[in-house]
């Protein structure tokens, strides 16, 4: 036992050789080195050490009307070793780039969970945690992306992974080829991390993506074998999609060309994610530029979905407080506020005093989803009336 | 829209070309249809149609000390239509059967809660539904299941889908064969249904089966490219494991002789997926035979761990209350209180007042769980210390 412990004490975490670092890592690097560099330069003319991070609130995010996407404002705010109410902030953005550098320079990614578990420790001399918890160390996490405008997945961090993808295109990840259309039922698991330096895309035969909330919805079509059937990708997000989906969607959509159809629940979550596919989230206004699909299509459901598919009344499900209550933040969004045709379906919604679920047309028939709602759908291409 | 709306209506989900049906199929659909002739048989004998389903209550699970599975005990409960009390669950279970009949002749599968949406309706000459929700949908499924004595992937009904897996073996899944040790970072995304007549087997040069209890782990392990280096398969289960993960590590370890290692997190939670792997969960004891893994075994955390592995105080989680009356409870399973191993090993997490997460290793080096912690675990067999 002794002889164990021995061995496992003298694995010290050394660093290890050198790794060679793709052009994108490199300039990454670059970024977190000059925040280290701004604290030796202000120390040489004794000023303050001090970095000015952009404002991540809701007065600093504005709906850009040409580019139809979230964007931040222009707004900073202050942040200096000297003042004691950002002393503890400000070392923990100079923490959080130390340990992006040190995952870069070791080629390696790790989750935000791993992160904080990487800087998380006890101030030498003092009884002071770095982080008390992971709750302090993530919005850390994102001033830094906006600092250095880098996205997360360039700082070597990756979030909880999900969604699936399959269809007619061969994926190569990590160097592996995967050929999207011979995955079985599983399907290709979404990374985390999709940037071209890990992923890339080769004899995409499909034509456009159907993106679906979920993934019982997703096996629906992928059992049906839609995507054969209309040449098409297949994707969901597992909910509200995470990060890796939606900037995948985001490359397929921009180097491939491949205009994406949402099928969403009718209700005000179905909406709100359709909003952040297609313009981007307030919390991360950043990333819309690169994780955010203007052109984006909703496919249904629609409100008028339980006149228009003759569905009975078994399915509805009755509004409570918190959905109307959402539904009126959503039709008060910038990019909603402007396009009649969303305000007339959020106040059918209400009026229906209902929801409806993708899972609700399976009362029509087992595939009327996958035959007749969708395709008809593409065909009528009624996402007109919603844009208009 | 006239046009359209005909056009629509016309689709009334009328039943396809009858499809060639598998052997497991015939003998699902036999079973089902067994529950339609027992009405036939009563209402031609002039009795009161009715089954017995097994109960499915704590009161009537056993573990098997034997077999090392959580199995259901004898008793059951009658259920008739001409009792008041009992009348609506006779129907409904009826009509699940009738539902799965349906899922099975069309040869699709569908989610609980497709099928839940399937079968809602008012009944006719009534304003009665004949689910007010999918919460008196489901029991009656996994009544249905043990009445059959069926899997629910028999009765061609799939789960929320989670885990993922790479390793050198090929997957055939629906005719689709799958290289898993050319999976990128994404890995085969584990499907919900993975009973032979989806899923076979081939080409398998893993020795043994590391399933980690979250994504985030796992991804660090396929970057280390662990599998590879130590020739295994490498699964997660996203937290519980869904019954496909449990289902398909049932095969894999028994068909390929896989021994199956398992890394969760030190908490209660982690020692109740371990559990659930080994001996079977309490709600699905019926499953136990199809799912458990009697011989599967524990790598870590263990609660020797933050004194073992030197780790620093800034990375104890300490145990709230709900904490320490979940660990009381499991280790009253009998299944933990012939383990005085298991018994210790509870003990020390509760003295020690802490939990420690896989992540937590992290703060001795980023890859020390693939390149120490793992490897050092699986020389030693120190579970032998806790099957003791």
């Amino acid at each position: 036992m002794a002889k164990k412990l021995r061995k496992l004490s003298s694995s010290n975490g050394a660093s290890k050789a050198p790794v060679k670092l793709t052009p994108r890592d490199k300039a990454t690097r670059g970024k977190l080195l000059s925040v280290a560099e701004s604290v030796i330069a202000a120390a040489k003319k004794k000023r303050e050490p001090a970095v000015a991070v952009p404002l991540r609130s809701l007065s600093n995010v504005k709906y850009n009307r040409i580019k139809r996407i979230i964007e931040m404002g222009s707004a900073k705010s202050e942040r200096g070793l000297f003042n004691l109410s950002q002393a503890k902030s400000y070392m923990q953005t100079v923490l959080v780039t130390s340990g992006c550098k040190r995952l870069i320079d070791q080629a390696k990614t790790t989750s935000i969970r791993g992160l904080f578990y990487l800087l998380k420790h006890t101030i030498s001399g003092t009884k002071e945690e770095t982080f008390a918890d992971q709750d302090e160390c993530d919005p850390i996490i994102e001033d830094v992306e906006v600092l250095l405008e880098s996205l997360r997945e360039e700082l070597h961090l990756y979030a909880k992974k999900a969604g699936d993808l399959v269809g007619d295109i061969v994926i190569v990840d990590r160097g592996d080829e995967i050929d999207c259309s011979r995955m079985g039922s599983g399907g290709y698991g979404i990374p985390s991390i999709v940037e071209e330096q890990f992923v890339q895309f080769k004899n995409c035969k499909a034509k456009f993506i159907l993106h679906v909330e979920k993934d019982t919805v997703w096996q629906r079509f992928n059992e049906d074998k839609f995507w054969r059937k209309h040449n098409c990708i297949l994707t969901h997000g597992g909910g509200q999609p995470p990060r890796g989906v939606r900037r995948l969607l985001h490359r397929l959509h921009n180097e491939l060309k491949l205009p994406i159809y949402c099928l969403l629940d009718n209700d005000p979550w179905g909406y709100y994610i359709y909003s952040v596919i297609k313009q981007g989230s307030i919390n991360l206004a950043f990333e819309s530029k690169r994780m955010a699909v203007p052109e984006a299509r909703f496919v249904g459901l629609r409100s008028k979905d339980f006149v228009r598919c003759g569905l009975s009344e078994s399915v509805q499900i009755k509004l409570n407080d918190q959905d109307k209550k959402r539904a009126d933040q959503i039709a008060g969004y910038p990019w909603f506020t402007s396009k009649k045709g969303w305000q007339r379906e959020i106040a059918l919604m209400k009026k229906n005093d209902f929801k409806l679920e993708v899972e609700a047309l399976i009362s029509k028939d087992i595939s009327y989803v996958t035959e007749v709602y969708v395709p008809e759908r593409l065909e009528e291409e009624d996402w007109r009336e919603l844009e208009g």
